[in-house]
């Protein structure tokens, strides 16, 4: 396996993408705003949702885990294709 | 919903250790020692893989689809309960 030659600044932009469409889709579904949505992360910056639904955020797996559990939805489906 | 009153910088480190211990499993069912699995990663310090599988690192999502990659396993398995 060719080594990867990346380091843990490693970022897989069309992942973050994917990964970004469906947090948009679930919080449309769960009828929050990014600002509501945002509120319940505990971020008081609405953009920092509004960037990781533009795949524009390299954001850890514990905020995943935020996400899915706010949303009620299961982590698996934010990394199906 | 309470508000989870966290930010970006949110650990869940009950599934960081969860995941540690899968990253552990498929490195030796793939036959990886730690540094060999950095330096898959790009990563010149073993010890990086040492701390996640022992739950002390919240690496991004992106890092976690180089993981899955390189170990041959659907992401999805390291999310498991």
């Amino acid at each position: 396996m060719e080594s990867q030659k990346l380091n843990k600044h490693y970022r897989d932009d069309e992942r973050l993408h994917k990964i970004g469409d469906k947090i948009r889709f679930y919080r449309t579904v769960k009828g929050l705003t990014q600002a509501e949505l945002a509120q319940e992360c505990g971020d008081k910056d609405w953009s920092q949702i509004s960037r990781m639904e533009r795949g524009l955020v390299n954001f850890t797996v514990s905020y995943l885990f935020l996400l899915a559990k706010i949303l009620d939805v299961p982590v698996e489906k934010f990394l199906e294709d």
